[in-house]
């Protein structure tokens, strides 16, 4: 059992949740507070029997249940939750529990951070993508339209508990998304960790990987909590990722977020290349190694500059002018580059037509 | 020109706006920013030419008009608004100004501190309730159905500008609205000021008794932002006032946020004399004053459940028991104060049948 300490009142806790220390922090802290665990319609048939049968203090939590999936991530959905969590008569020192993927952490956070100024939330990632990524640094949001995560706050957990067992049920698909962004964690500042994911095989300890991804995520952040400055670097592959995904969500070609950037990483990599910032050898090893875990997607030359609006409204970029994170070297990056439009066009020209 | 610091971050400006430092605050922090004035219909109409014209570098500002009223401090608004800003590619770096009563800086903060996680914001109250209590202490809200303030933040705006001249064009009824809450300051707090208001006539100096609330509120926050336990005073005569005014929105009996917390402020003062905390005579020296500058309301006795019901999911409560803020003497307050059903059933009865 390990235990990450992250800003002080944030504990990011490894390994068996009934072996860890969830029943102690609810004794200590909620004996007397109403739980409500939210759950989405896989996590409700999968999971949330392993936690209510394992911790009596969460036998009669209200359970409230999300649908699936990154097109609910909205504020129709968060709004119905609030109404439920006002008819059952919900605190603000109750205490809230996501138990899910980056969905119901993302969204579950939200909802916990905005209702009467702020509830007391735990989250429990059942996803590698939660696990390693959106369950910690107190990022909450839900998506407004196409743009990705516009309405959200900086709101951390009182605790992250990461269990692997959760894992055992998870499709491929779902996998390929948290494993994007350890490759994102790798990139941008590990290059030893990147030969680890090399090396990956089906002996692999993965909770050695995530608990990795987890030390430089939380490292990055507890440099810089609020996204001004270092914390940027956690956007790699996502200016083109998002945009790329806003773009094709809620149509017949949507893509999972994991392949989404994947295809934000190798387009970033390849601005990297055309800046001047890496060697075209460096660019094909990383583009190679993606291209063994993800597929690559078509996207047709007309829709370029729909793509390019998104990205023109990326919440990192400053007076108009749109930032990415650049990689150096593998391992090293820079945040706040700017990228002209010629250069994203360049870049999709390659990567989308060409490459 | 006065200033008080609260906090490290936010000042708050007394006096006139275009002799103050707004102009610098925007030359220094905000030069390339883009700029929002979320307004309503009034300052839309009353207010905007002053501050437009006075600021050349808000010339090209986009404006953001919402409806008058507290029933349209909803999220669908809300939702309006975050759609205009997206599709005005309004970034993170981006200032937005609310130029509004309190309806306008709880909305308007809200909306900011949502958008892309937070965007800054700088509060121009221009009525008296929001000079004296809205636009300070980092409260944003909207309503959720008949529960008042549901959902929000604890965010503050960068900057609030006191300036009085707003005042000239309120009604006299706005007025009310935030003479009820300077009353509450004095009752919890502050004896000396409850006698400067009560002396208070067509000769006072208002900038003088605004500055005194503001200075009692920002000294009682100081000590406890995030309302854990002290900043709970500042609820006094909302707990009943709250659900009152909850209770009547939308009906043909709405009332006024004064007038609902002129009657809070009375129930709670009753309250405090039934639970043996203040005499009578003191009771009635607060409830005459208090009669003097607000009507009394009718309430049916059929209805007194159904507020009870409000004051059930009050934010203040605690294990479902209902707490409030009671007065032990003028100018001396105690917090988590619990009141049984039956002693609000008296207060009722007296307040609004016998008394």
């Amino acid at each position: 059992m390990s235990k990450i300490t992250l800003g002080q009142d944030l504990k990011i806790e490894f390994g068996s949740l009934i072996e860890g220390s969830l029943q102690n922090l609810i004794a200590d802290n909620y004996s007397n507070s109403r739980k409500v665990i939210i759950v989405d319609e896989n996590t409700h048939d999968f999971c949330l029997d392993y936690v209510i049968t394992n911790f009596a203090e969460l036998s009669d939590a209200e359970i409230i249940l999300l649908p699936c999936g990154e097109e609910n991530k909205v504020m129709s959905v968060c709004f119905q939750v609030w109404e439920a969590l006002s008819e059952y008569r919900i605190s603000r020192n109750d205490l809230i529990i996501n138990l899910g993927g980056g969905v119901v952490t993302d969204m579950g956070g939200f909802i916990a951070s905005i209702y009467k100024r702020g509830v007391d939330f735990i989250n429990i990632p059942t996803s590698l993508l939660a696990m390693v990524d959106a369950s910690i640094g107190g990022k909450t949001g839900i998506d407004l339209g196409s743009f990705k995560n516009q309405l959200g706050t900086f709101t951390n957990p009182k605790a992250v508990f990461i269990d692997q067992t959760f894992l055992i049920t998870l499709p491929q698909a779902e996998f390929n998304n948290g494993f994007a962004e350890m490759l994102k964690h790798a990139l941008i500042e590990d290059e030893k960790y990147l030969n680890q994911l090399l090396k990956m095989n089906s002996e692999t300890d993965y909770l050695e990987l995530i608990l990795k991804s987890v030390e430089i995520k939380s490292g990055i952040i507890s440099q810089d909590p609020l996204e001004k400055n270092v914390r940027k670097k956690l956007n790699f592959g996502h200016t083109f990722g998002h945009a790329i995904e806003g773009f094709l969500l809620g149509t017949e070609h949507q893509i999972a977020h994991g392949q989404a950037v994947a295809q934000g990483i190798i387009c970033e990599s390849y601005a990297s290349f055309v800046k001047g910032l890496i060697d075209f050898k460096t660019f094909e090893t990383i583009s190679n190694f993606v291209k063994n875990h993800f597929s690559m997607i078509s996207i047709d030359e007309d829709d370029f500059t729909s793509i390019m609006q998104l990205m023109k409204n990326d919440k990192k970029n400053k007076n108009s002018k749109i930032l990415c994170v650049l990689l150096t070297a593998i391992g090293v990056s820079e945040f706040d580059q700017e990228l002209s439009e010629k250069e994203i066009y360049d870049v999709f020209n390659y990567v989308f037509v060409a490459g």
